[in-house]
């Protein structure tokens, strides 16, 4: 049995969601793109998520911020050297962060409407991680680890719909957002715009903050 | 790399969420109760449903109303063997299902609260499906799988406060549950109490419906 995970690694640019590919340099399908993964080394990794932060390190030198298990997808056909599971990961990342050479930022949705091949399922891999990014979006407060280490309201705010492709009702995404168990005033505040901005902070790094209501105006896709 | 499927087979039995266990016949654990599950035989199974769905015919021939999976483990600890992965499913089955007689359904809370040790991870297992249930019981309308082919508006109510372990108003949960996306009438009233009750059936059997607020009077727990 042949077991590997694959990250599917997001990150805001400038309003974009891109995804992370990189050129693989063998064989099956050797020079195409794909997702970064690899292989289960059960000598070396004693939990997955060590396979996810080994490979994540070894391929692009990424630390993620945010890192959840998806899904896992297990047949004959989706690897041609024979019955294959793999374990699929979400991961987040600040933004401009630098990788290795041979990967690639590229925008998610131009990638997904483009006729470029990923390598082995990976195209629908991608599919199922985002709509999983989508989902959660909507009913937790999983978009603020896509920003840095502190943030305004206006660039929170930003986040959210970047994401969710819809505008959001500044008093109401304040009311939910703007809470203790979610995030933390820094005391300090940004002066790169004309009236400056008071920074904030995650309020808990480590953990999701749940909405008991759907983000209004989102998409209305079923969650997963 | 040892690969296996294990499935938290749950039902509702008067008012009681009961779990299904079997006892192992084989070394590890010998004697001991344990999950439902087995062994991916990649000859057979060409997904990993149709492990799940071979597994629990040979060991309990029921058939789930409802499959999903729940979360992958994998490490060395898990099972004394060596180095394993498990795919971890959580399960709906209607009420009085007969299954093999090495199997039997327990009242999941008793189970939890016991000092009864499961095989291998198991009662970890259990804790990670149970969550999983709860929660979205909380935002979809899962618990009706938990009912018959037909049932009153009286009975869905209660099939949902006795999984989420609480009184549910019942104006605001008819208007939530009873639309034609998630229900449809029958035609046919169930005659066994004083006032004869409509019957209904699920609109759409394959399909959740996701509501965009979490159910009232549930507890607050996170969503996973």
């Amino acid at each position: 049995m042949i077991g590997s995970i694959e990250v599917c690694c997001f990150r805001l640019q400038q309003g974009q969601l891109q995804l992370l590919i990189s050129q693989r340099k063998t064989e099956p399908f050797i020079n195409q793109y794909a997702l970064i993964g690899g292989g289960i080394a059960p000598q070396q990794d004693q939990h997955l998520d060590d396979t996810v932060n080994r490979c994540l390190q070894q391929k692009t030198q990424l630390q993620p911020h945010y890192l959840e298990q998806v899904s896992s997808q297990a047949d004959p056909h989706r690897d041609p050297r024979g019955w294959s599971v793999c374990f699929l990961y979400l991961a987040v990342f600040r933004p401009q962060q630098k990788v290795h050479a041979n990967c690639k930022w590229v925008n998610v949705y131009d990638l997904l409407n483009s006729p470029v091949k990923l390598a082995f399922d990976h195209k629908a891999l991608v599919e199922t991680a985002l709509n999983r990014l989508l989902n959660k979006s909507q009913y937790s407060s999983l978009p603020v680890y896509f920003l840095g280490a502190s943030f305004t309201l206006p660039e929170l705010q930003q986040c959210f719909e970047s994401i969710l492709q819809t505008q959001l009702p500044k008093a109401a995404f304040r009311r939910r957002l703007n809470r203790p168990e979610i995030m933390l005033e820094t005391g300090e505040k940004d002066h790169s715009q004309n009236r400056p901005a008071k920074l904030y902070a995650m309020a808990a790094p480590k953990q999701l903050y749940f909405f008991d209501q759907l983000m209004k105006g989102s998409p209305t896709k079923a969650l997963t």
